[in-house]
């Protein structure tokens, strides 16, 4: 195909097309290809070296920094973030790769303990390369034949741990707060499908409980459908960060008693701070005593159903009306790839969002149009996320999944036992996932008593220690507040890369940045 | 770091670590790291030469196929996809990427005309494998400083072409759909903060407008936000698919007059079906006239404000309160980047969508923390999509974007000419942008005189002529039906790889599929 390769070097190949475009601006051409395919690939070659050099090797190296800080202005300035009227040549490209991810937060770090995602998955990853290159989009089987079939094998598996024999609905979404903003928009639509039409103004005051410790993605989704972050009631968890059933009771006897009319409830499976698994089972109980939606927010927790020692923590989850569950966070699968499942299996979903848009939806296509989902979703582009669980699913197969987990939580139960045995720190508790938080007390505050002024300056410990070791770049921790609980370290276990000797590494490193404080 | 990397060969590398889980099964180890970096950085060079040969080379060669058409039933067969207990080697995954992009329709194809995205963009392709290969989200800028950066500069310089001088907010989103229904919300917050704590109950009953050509995202924002679909008051477009505003005048009018409070406009720039341009100028005079929010659905023709030629057809947009531009479309850069941008300056996208979660945003950080930008997010993970742009526009400059859209914009006008010129090809209407949208009739059908007969039989060719396009896998052209009209095809030139060979061929190749049909 010599129209659209000519062998020309990359340096001057995509440079060309300058050239071609000002001959038609000058009307000369539209005779060729403006694109030097050729030049295209040798840039993505050697782009893919610098990828692999920096976001795979030194990303990954422990003797490599976690980050490198820099303020804002510092960073300002390195990045030269400016957009201009000329171009740029390729070797200039490529140094501007390196610094973005040298600049970069290395969270496949083994000392990245940030989020409740980390390390590097290279099936994953490789999957999410491919999805970039093949540029589709999951709304009819037409452009994405492969991964709306993907898409479709992935959930089903999911549902099957969840444990619905006879299967459901769901569709992959960009993150988790949207997948739990559709068990909302479903909750509602089930109540009253009018409301799609005609909107909530004549409809009765809708309320929905999640635990003090749910994700802040509830009341975000109260307020942008339009019931109001009010309508929010938040029930109280116990001191191991567990709803309280029976507060769930009083609050929607509450709800009732104030005129409101209960929907939803969300049962958080793994909370964002804690980890900790609400009792979907009892909560299940009450849902169905008083014709609730259940909802089961298991983005973190979700894993576990992989695990025949820890898939208890969610026993009920099979009664749930929806669950949310992201195996980009636990499973390690890259960003994003969130899950959100439904077991209606009559079209709920696509009867809740469905606008029938006639230049993507024809129904006088030639093949079964069941097998386009795009009128499922809320949004219209969608990327196929699945594809990056489905191929390390391949590769690993459920009982290396499954060792995975296992290996987190021993992980992290090492990590407490470590936390309890040592002076100058003590956990808030003991962890029930990966979630491991803790505070530590450098050597001046060790023989303040309990009280208001040990609480004070034990709050300004964590800030410090934290800065000094993102300007260090020796590890990255989470730091904060909860209630009145004064700042606290909360670490999250994941990376199978992280060994002992990584979690003994923090500690050390916690002491040694924190002990001159006072 | 030997402990690391132990150059093990890849294959039986990653493989190693199932007998390490299994040894932390059997409670013998925590003290290594599970997972051989040299092995996985060996997997994903071997599967990046995978994706340059098949989905970079083969998916842009013009003797290549589009697509490989498979039934669903068929496809499943091929792809093998149930996931099991077991994992798979490293060899047969690499087989499994192969199959994916093989079976994959190639968007990056020269003859691949079926959506508003095409064609391959290898800057931002290598922007999009850094965005996978660095894995971070974009909430704080302790976890994604460049790409916070990245974010803004891209903002602000897509700011200063909708020509909001004194600057303006945004974020990017998910798609297009994402962006509309921040313009709904915020217009509602602007409207009434009150709704966002107290929900929709007491409201007034809001409504909004877009054109009967406007994307159907505006109908799906309502039914999610808890509007209704029906207080989208559905504006006349006149024969060239532009908003007529005296119909929109009339219909606010109308609304007023049914006891609604007209809340927000939407004005498409570059509608999805014909390309056409809604009067943005004249729309905002009826705005400012009646206090509405006006909102420019620009994610299509955007594009053109890069073009001193062509943004003229944006005329009045710098009025606008808040504008959707996706980039990913015209401009090619990979899929998805999509901003939304809005004129206020004084913090409404945050406060409209805060939750201010303790866990994320702590205020007591050691930087300035008006760079975390999660909160202004109805997400909480997001991917940094504007790097995806930035990097293409740093390598090519404005002027290269500019040319880009000016010959994309000429080949569309090409192709129209060609049409014209051709027997059995009749035009629906000049374009005005990048889309060409016509009809193909067959030799048996073009001595029918117009009327109910003919049209009867020309709405059965597009069908046709698509399945046989797409199991040649010759070319992807859209077709569809529009009011009373019969299915036609929507051909989208973008992809600068395209050639006038390429347009000739498409039209030569319609009628070879089609010229038997009667």
């Amino acid at each position: 195909m010599e129209q659209h390769m000519n062998g020309q070097s990359p340096e001057t190949g995509i440079r060309n097309l300058s050239k071609f475009c000002q001959a038609v601006r000058d009307g000369l051409t539209l005779e060729e290809s403006a694109v030097e395919m050729k030049a295209a690939e040798c840039f993505i070659h050697e782009a893919m070296e610098v990828i692999i050099d920096e976001a795979v090797k030194k990303a990954t190296d422990v003797q490599e920094k976690v980050c490198e800080w820099h303020s804002p202005e510092q960073l300002k300035e390195l990045l030269d973030l400016e957009l201009k009227d000329g171009g740029e040549s390729d070797s200039k490209i490529l140094q501007r790769c390196k610094n973005a991810i040298r600049y970069s937060v290395k969270t496949s770090h083994p000392r990245f303990f940030n989020q409740l995602f980390a390390g590097l998955e290279p099936y994953s990853m490789v999957a999410s390369f491919i999805i970039e290159a093949v540029k589709t989009s999951l709304y009819t089987y037409e452009v994405a034949p492969v991964f709306t079939l993907m898409e479709d094998a992935v959930l089903k598996k999911m549902m099957e741990l969840i444990g619905w024999d006879e299967g459901g609905d769901g569709i992959f979404n960009p993150g988790g707060s949207i997948s739990n903003m559709y068990a909302v928009s479903l909750a509602r639509y089930r109540f009253c499908p009018d409301i799609k039409e005609v909107g909530f103004y004549d409809a009765p005051r809708l309320v929905m409980f999640t635990s003090q410790e749910g994700h802040y993605s509830i009341s975000k989704a109260a307020a942008l459908l339009g019931f109001g972050t009010k309508n929010v009631y938040v029930v109280p968890s116990d001191n191991r960060g567990k709803m309280i059933p029976a507060a769930l009771e009083e609050k929607i006897e509450l709800a009732r008693s104030e005129g409101a009319v209960p929907l939803l409830v969300n049962a958080t499976a793994g909370t964002t701070v804690f980890g900790a698994f609400d009792p979907v089972d009892k909560i299940a109980d009450i849902c169905e005593r008083h014709s609730l939606w259940l909802h089961v927010d298991a983005c973190w927790g979700g894993a576990a159903l992989l695990s025949n020692e820890h898939k208890h923590l969610l026993k009920g989850i099979t009664r749930a009306d929806s669950v949310a569950w992201n195996p980009h966070k636990m499973l390690m699968a890259c960003l994003q790839c969130s899950a959100f499942l439904v077991k209606d299996k009559m079209g709920l979903l696509q009867r809740c969002h469905s606008a029938k848009a006639s230049y993507l939806f024809q129904q006088d296509k030639f093949y079964d149009v069941s097998y386009d989902t795009g009128d499922k979703s809320v949004q219209c582009s969608r990327k196929p996320d699945a594809f990056k669980f489905w191929l390390m699913w391949k590769a690993l197969g459920s009982t290396e999944l499954e060792r995975r987990v296992d290996k987190a939580l021993a992980m992290a139960r090492y990590l407490a036992q470590e936390v309890k045995k040592r002076e100058g720190f003590r956990l808030l508790m003991e962890p029930e996932y990966a979630n491991v938080c803790f505070w530590y007390f450098p050597p001046a505050l060790r023989d303040i008593p309990d009280g208001p002024e040990l609480w004070r300056k034990l709050h300004t410990v964590a800030p410090v220690v934290k800065e000094r070791m993102m300007k260090t770049g020796s590890m990255m921790i989470g730091y904060q507040t909860h209630g009145d609980k004064p700042n606290f370290f909360r670490m999250v276990v994941i990376n199978p890369q992280v060994s002992k000797k990584d979690l003994d590494f923090v500690l050390n490193e916690i002491h040694n940045l924190g002990k001159d404080l006072r």
